[in-house]
C-alpha cells in the first residue's frame, strides 16, 4: 500500500510516500512530532514564527538530530504591525476586569517587538545555512531575493493563500506549491492583507477555484482530520493534505494538559476572534472568544502587539489554574480528534485514506462495453 | 459507465442512478429543472415553501406531465414568526431611505402570513394526495403523525441538517436520509432554531461529523459545484451530492437575466446577511448584503416577514432597472458556475466524477504482496 505522486511533484522530490504534512503551528509542533512524522514517510513541519534565529537554529538541529528524513521550517511573513499608544492603552483598560479575576493587573505597556522572517536577515541567513527540506511562507511573502536565494539553496518552497489573489502572488513568485487554507482551519488565517475583506471560503471551495486558476500543486488544509477526508482533497486535486489538529493530540506536541482535555472534549466546539492576538485565528470557544465578541470589545491592537497582553492574562489565569484564556488553536472538526502517537496516527490516516479510496470504486461501475468491471476493494 | 448505491439506499430504491440531487431551490427551480434532471438519472427536486397548496399541486402536476421519473418536493418546518409591531415599524423606517432612492416609499405594514409546513393541513393532504417519489424537510422537522403519514403513503424522506444536534432529531423523526448542509451553500441555512448560535460548519466537517455518529445516509449539501467536489464528499461517505448553485444558470432554472449575470460575473462573492428574508441565508454580495452589515442596521423582523419588506424594495429597485437588491441566493463557489442546460450539465458532473475517482486510483498502490496491482484510469 503506497502512494505514488506525480514525479514532477515537488513532494515526490523529496522522497516524502505519504501525500500527509502536519502543519506547522508555532508554539505547539516540537521536534519530536516533527521528526516521528517525517519518519513514518509524511512530511512533519516546524513553525518558527516569532522566534529569534539561533532558537530556531536549536530547534531545527533538534529535529534533524531525530530524522534524516525531510521537514518543513514554517516563517512568519506578516507586515509589520501599526503601534497606535490609544488603541494599545484602551485596550490594557479594557481587559483590567479580567486580569483583576485573578487579582492581577494588565502589564503596563504592549511589546512592539513584532519581528517578521520579511526582515529578519538573521533567519534568513540561518536558514541557508542549515538548509531544511522545505521552508514555508505564512501571512504573506518575502521578498523576491530571499525566496530566490532559499531556492539557489535547494530548499523547495511552500506558502499559504486563502483566496485566488494570494494564489496568483504565490504563483508569481515561483513557490513550489500553495498551501490552500480553508476556513475549517484552527489557528491564524494566512490571510496577506489582515485588513482587507475575508470571503472565509472553505477548503472544498478555495482547491477548486485554485485548481482552476493555477497548475501549481496545491496541499490543501483546513477540516481535514481523517483519512476519508484526506481522500476528499485528494479528489478535489489536492496533491497532499496538512492536518495540524489531528496532530495536537499525540504524546508528541507541545499542547499541556488543559490544552489536550479542551481538544478531546466533545462538547468543544471553536470560533475565529482576533481578540488573543490581533489576528484573526480559529480556536477552541473559551473566555477568550467569548471577550471578542463583547459589543464593548474596543479596538484592538495589531498582531502581534495584543499577544502581549493576551500572554499576559493567560498567565495570570494559570497561576489561578484557570486555562479560559489559553490561546487553544483548533480547527472546527476538532471532535474529530483522536489521541495516539503520530506515527500511528499518520499509519492510521492512511490506511483509511486507501479505505475510502477502494469504497468509492466499490460505488462506481467504470468503463463500457467489453471493458466495463466492477471494481472491488 | 455507472453508479451503484448501495442496495439499501433510499436513493437505490427509487431507481436514482446518478448520485446527484438538484437542489430544491424554492422559487428557482421549476417542473422544467426538475424534470430534466430527473430525466437524466438523478434526482430534480421542487420547493414549495411558502406557496398555496393548490399552487404547489399544479407545479408537481407540472413536473410529473415532463418526467415519470422520481423526484423530490420540499416544504419550509419553520416555527411560526414572533409578529413584533415595534420592530417591524422600525425596520421599514430604516429602509426608507433605500426606497426613496427609487422614488418609492416602504409598504405600511408587513404581512404576517408566514405558513408552514408544520401546521399546513391542507398541503399535507395535497401531498398524500399527490405522492410524490422524494418529500424533503428544510428548517425543521414537522409533526411525527405527519412525518408517519407521508411514511405510510410510501414517500421517501429527506431533512436537512446543519449540525449533528439536528441530525440526531432527523434520526429520531425516522427520516430515511440527512441531507447535510455545510456553510458554504446558497439560500437559507436549514437551521432548525435560529436563534441559537451556529457554528457554521462547512460540508467536510458536518459529513465527517455526522458520518460518525448516525448510519443514516448522507446528501451532502454547499460547495459542490463539479464532479471533483461530487468525488469529494463521496469519499468522506456522502451518498450523494446536492447541488443548488450549479443548477441556477440553467436555462430550466427561473433565475432571470440579472441574476444569471450575477452568477457568471467572476467577481461575484456571497456574503450570509439576515436583511432579506430575516433568516440567515448566502447570497450574492449586493446592496442588501451591505444593510445588513451596516453597524445601524437595527434588528430584522422575523422570517418570513422580513422578505415582504425586501420584495417591496426589490421591486422598486427593478422598476428602475437596478437589480442591486434581489435575493440572489448562491453558494460560496459561484465563480465555478458553468451555463449549460440542466441535462447536460448532470453528464458532465458525472463524467468529471468517475474521471476524478480514476485519477484518485492512479495515485494509491492498494493491496499487498502478489496481490499489488497499479490501478490505470
Amino acid at each position: 500500500m503506497n502512494f505514488s505522486f506525480d514525479p514532477a511533484s515537488p513532494l515526490a522530490k523529496l522522497g516524502v510516500s505519504v501525500p500527509i504534512i502536519q502543519a506547522p503551528m508555532a508554539g505547539w509542533a516540537t521536534p519530536a512530532l516533527a521528526a516521528a512524522v517525517s519518519n513514518s514517510g509524511a512530511l512533519g513541519s516546524l513553525g518558527i514564527g516569532g522566534m529569534k534565529a539561533e532558537d530556531a537554529r536549536a530547534v531545527i538541529r533538534k529535529t534533524r538530530s531525530l530524522t534524516d528524513k525531510p521537514f518543513n521550517v514554517n516563517v512568519f511573513c506578516h507586515r509589520h504591525a501599526a503601534a497606535d499608544a490609544f488603541r494599545e492603552a484602551r485596550w490594557l483598560t479594557f481587559l483590567e476586569p479580567y486580569f483583576a479575576r485573578f487579582q492581577a493587573s494588565p502589564p503596563a505597556a504592549l511589546s512592539h517587538d513584532a519581528s517578521s522572517f520579511i526582515d529578519d536577515d538573521a533567519v534568513l541567513a540561518m536558514l541557508l545555512e542549515e538548509r531544511p527540506a522545505v521552508v514555508s511562507f505564512h501571512f504573506g511573502l518575502p521578498a523576491l531575493a530571499a525566496i530566490g536565494a532559499l531556492r539557489d539553496a535547494g530548499i523547495v518552497l511552500f506558502a499559504t493563500a486563502t483566496n485566488a489573489d494570494e494564489a496568483g502572488q504565490v504563483a508569481d513568485a515561483q513557490i513550489d506549491a500553495i498551501v490552500a487554507q480553508g476556513a475549517e482551519a484552527g489557528g491564524h488565517r494566512g490571510t496577506f492583507d489582515p485588513a482587507a475583506s475575508d470571503e472565509l471560503l472553505g477548503t472544498m471551495t478555495l482547491v477548486r477555484l485554485l485548481r482552476r486558476e493555477t497548475p501549481l500543486p496545491i496541499i490543501a488544509a483546513g477540516g481535514i482530520m481523517d483519512g476519508a477526508s484526506i481522500a476528499g482533497v485528494l479528489a478535489l486535486g489536492a496533491q497532499a493534505a496538512q492536518l495540524g489538529t489531528a496532530f495536537l493530540v499525540t504524546p508528541e506536541s507541545a499542547a499541556d494538559a488543559a490544552d489536550r482535555a479542551a481538544l478531546l472534549n466533545p462538547q468543544s466546539r471553536t470560533a475565529f476572534t482576533k481578540a488573543i492576538s490581533g489576528r484573526l485565528a480559529r480556536s477552541i470557544e473559551n473566555a477568550f472568544t467569548d471577550i471578542g465578541r463583547d459589543p464593548g470589545c474596543p479596538s484592538i491592537p495589531d498582531y502581534p502587539i495584543a499577544f502581549g497582553a493576551a500572554r499576559a492574562l493567560n498567565a495570570a489565569a494559570k497561576a489561578h489554574g484557570s486555562s479560559a484564556f489559553a490561546a487553544q488553536w483548533a480547527g472546527e472538526a476538532v471532535r474529530l480528534s483522536r489521541a495516539m502517537p503520530a506515527a500511528e496516527l499518520v499509519a492510521t490516516l492512511l490506511q483509511e485514506t486507501v479505505d475510502a479510496i477502494a469504497s468509492l470504486r466499490t460505488g462506481f461501475v467504470i468503463g463500457s462495453g467489453s471493458d466495463t468491471s466492477r471494481l472491488h476493494p
